[in-house]
């Protein structure tokens, strides 16, 4: 009666959930986001004077919660094995982004005042870090050939992302704007979709194929 | 040790993942606007008629993302790959999904007030607009003689549907009963399944088979 | 490039996108129940006592919402095929479904008053409505000689549910204890679980085999 | 036209669903606990200090949620069949992990207060003893010589929990420390991976191939 499970189904099994839990709170995240969008006062177009910064600071969280979901996305996609280690630096990772909706309402609501303005870049900034650490821990569970780590290379827009936010915190205290732009610099410089992961697995597939 | 995917298999997971995240946050959405349900303050039923048009905002924005996740389903049935552009077109489609909640809320706690209305008839009109991009981005993708290009064919409902809401947005200013008509029109249009995919794709089938 | 997926698989994935987002949406129904268990105002246990109520109508729900995710899931189980018809059946189940949250907290925080009660009982009522149309579509669909029409037989216990409803709704307004005395006893008569397609289903499969 | 899916793979999807729809559940409570984050009042530094106990109790949480879909995972890995007894043993574990961010809202709020501590305990206690409950149910179903059975062996984690759990709850009225360190003790004895499960699962792999 029993089914026994070959042993690659249920690794792969093991990576679909690990992917299906990561999208499941991630979707949560960009979606819970939007209770933080709190109905106006009025009925009028004045009364959504107040949301403008509300709203940006939300698009901003929207797109980069939608970087972090595109990314997560291709690097398992490269991935084809996972264990315990893998694990707990995914759950470290959903731990700072889901930080995101609670920092993006206070730095909405104040207008992007200092302090909240530099917390927000506290927690992107453990959000680069833990994205960081979970691709080195796939490179060495996978090892230094393999598809993930080729594609991966020298993550140069990884360590720019994380420098630059370490910048943007002390920053936000002195002028709040130079700390705004940088974010929304970091969140254009990932717009531009990981080609490199994309490009190295069509080439890898073509010459198996 | 390491499982080695066939490719295919590989992008086939990659279009269930966008399936997933687009579910996730499809039914948080539709789930979440419950909580705008604020529980009414005694307890007869009188305290339930100033629920009347809230719940009936409710119901219509339930039916809109209802007709959405159906027709996202349809159309992502009949795509075999996606890439980078599409994963993004699909992120916007979701941006605005995600602040039909919101909106759906003001106008109903306003009783359908000129502005709440035509701030909900703007959100409609751009999930429409994001729902057409991401059709195109399709078919750009999968080619003018597949499956899905030929089911989608003209869209003459999705052209219709745009036109109306822009139509709507600034006669909710003017009668918002007429805005509301309209929304409750388009909506209606659309409870008619979109039969057109659904039999392209069993006449293909029964072609091949 | 394209991948070619065999007309059954396709389907197969319609099925389990279709369980998929239910149980997204039961699941988020089943814990945002839980954001309204607002917390005490102070830190003793005196505190605890208003919250009587309010947590005995959440196991209620809680189980209601547990017995309906499982008898969907027997009931999918069954199931080999979807259509049109068969989504929207089952949005309308979820539409009844995603109001339980809300009843659920104004029938706890009134401590059971007769409207609340009654209100609470109509949505039951209504789900318990849905649910039969939705299996009735679904046998339409297979035919009376598939496993899960058998199965499904007459469905003694829907019918004395919905009829109970339908009771309970005029009687909680004389007296609120017989209704939830109606509401607790229906939700013990569905915990003994579904045996019939269970033991249907493993009776053909062992026919099979 | 019909699709008759082998019994085999039909198990295998109601495995798949359950661990879905434990997902699913997980994933929102660790993603609402977030929204007990209230946006603190000010906009400086000092407003974030009354934010520190609220922190820390939902770090705890998260890691402790963390274990469980980790165990969770690891557990239903090992296991190839589930019946009706395993779904509700499984909702009933939900059911408690479910009041989780209630509860660490009341005592983050209140500083670790005496009553709030010892909720928090009971709660605790409760989903260590629905798990215990679940695993041996699955034993139960699997067989004493089963993967499963094998590799949970004698458990003494799992009851060493439970008993500490009993303790710190009578412990949380007389010193909230012990009882807070009792949970922090507990939780760092669990981020040890349950390397039993995935030694014994990587050791049968290997004898069979």
């Amino acid at each position: 009666m029993a089914v026994i499970l070959p042993g690659s189904y249920t690794w792969c099994m093991s990576k679909g959930r690990l992917e299906a839990f990561s999208d499941g709170v991630i979707a949560i995240l960009i979606t819970i986001m939007v209770l933080e969008l709190k109905i106006p006062e009025g009925s009028d177009l004045l009364s959504l004077r107040p949301m403008v910064p509300v709203f940006l600071a939300y698009v901003l969280s929207f797109v980069i919660l939608g970087i972090y979901w595109n990314n997560h996305h291709h690097m398992l996609h490269a991935t084809d094995r996972i264990n315990g280690a893998i694990l707990w630096a995914n759950l470290h990772l959903l731990f700072w982004l889901s930080l995101i909706p609670a920092v993006t309402a206070w730095m909405g609501e104040t207008s992007s005042a200092p302090v909240p303005t530099a917390v927000y870049g506290v927690v992107l900034l453990m959000a680069g870090m833990a994205y960081y650490i979970l691709s080195n821990t796939l490179v060495r569970l996978l090892g230094p050939n393999s598809t993930l780590a080729i594609a991966v290379g020298k993550d140069i827009k990884g360590k720019v992302s994380v420098v630059l936010y370490a910048a943007a915190v002390p920053l936000a205290l002195v002028n709040r704007w130079i700390a705004d732009g940088i974010y929304v610099f970091v969140a254009l410089m990932w717009l531009v979709p990981d080609r490199r992961i994309e490009s190295k697995l069509k080439a890898s597939r073509s010459s198996v194929a």
